[in-house]
């Protein structure tokens, strides 16, 4: 026995969601049974008014309502600095740090495993920023992962030839953390990185 | 900075479902972001449609899109035994079993916490099934939890003046599961229930 066809293929979509398993697809579509029609169809209707409302940043790709979007309509930034990000939530984290310069999102979805599509890096719409915002360092921000180094190297090797220089975020120990439970790799990395006191 | 306002609220939508924290919330939402909005109405279309296509069964309250339901219209099944469990996920559980019983859901979304309201349990209807398909047996089926347990109880007591036979499923070793890390309570709940071999 299976569950009711339109709850079945409820769980079905929301399966498709990253992260979310058949069990757990189950929960949140019997979950939704459960609360009212109003709360159901709020729901339904924020999801495609998101969608239809929230665009790239034609500037910098950051997923926005307004374009161009607030970092980039911003005049109060650094415009010397650029931070190249993977994904629009990592402009959110970095600029909880209180950086202050400027973002490019790539948006590429990167995978490794899918030969990575470096390809489509939109590089002329980079180097334009570097021109008109006369930037004078990038910071390439993408994911301390095999997959984030290999972009980083990439773009590096990509904008060096500009005269511009090129940067990415440091490894070592997350703050907090306890050298004991620390990988190796990283562990190696901030010796490697280590810093005069 | 935030995310985009609809983007936002988006997030916040995805936070009220069960289980899913602000951060897995955002990785949702910025997934859909990601899909193509064929995609995105897809998903928004089949929560609206499972929310107007999916009701209770109005004899066992088992969400069904057809009324009386598939376990309710089924003439092949033990109309002697009525299994009485919380939610309709419990249903498709113990069928798949190979228990070939009746059902009856009390869909109460009972917390101990809140009272338990026990008041609210149909009794009425579960009479009203005893009664029409001459139940001899009802096997409370509750989860394993304090709550359960408590619930179990009360319909036994409620059940019993009918003179009928009420029965709950037994306590005991999960199958495959490991002396060595069962819990107390459990362990102690198997040697009190043990069985000759």
């Amino acid at each position: 026995m299976r569950l009711a066809a339109p709850l079945e293929k409820l769980v079905d979509e929301l399966a498709k969601l990253p992260g979310i398993g058949p069990k757990t697809a189950q929960r949140l579509a019997l979950h939704i049974m459960r609360i009212s029609p109003q709360e159901a169809t709020e729901l339904a209707n924020t999801i495609i008014e998101a969608k239809n409302k929230v665009i790239h940043c034609s500037i910098c790709g950051y997923l926005t309502d307004s374009d161009p979007c607030v970092v980039c309509s911003d005049p109060d930034r650094d415009d010397s600095l650029l931070c190249l990000v993977e994904e629009s939530q990592d402009v959110i984290a970095i600029d909880r740090t209180g950086f202050r310069g400027r973002y490019f999102v790539l948006n590429n979805n990167f995978q490794l495993i899918n030969g990575l599509d470096l390809q489509k890096i939109d590089f002329p719409k980079i180097f334009d920023i570097l021109e008109k915002r006369q930037v004078r360092e990038i910071i390439v921000a993408t994911n301390p992962t095999i997959d984030g180094e290999v972009i980083a190297r990439y773009i590096a090797e990509v904008t060096r030839p500009q005269g511009i220089k090129v940067s990415k975020l440091a490894y070592g120990l997350p703050v907090g953390g306890d050298i004991e439970y620390i990988d190796e790799i990283t562990l190696r990395r901030s010796l490697d990185g280590r810093n005069e006191i």
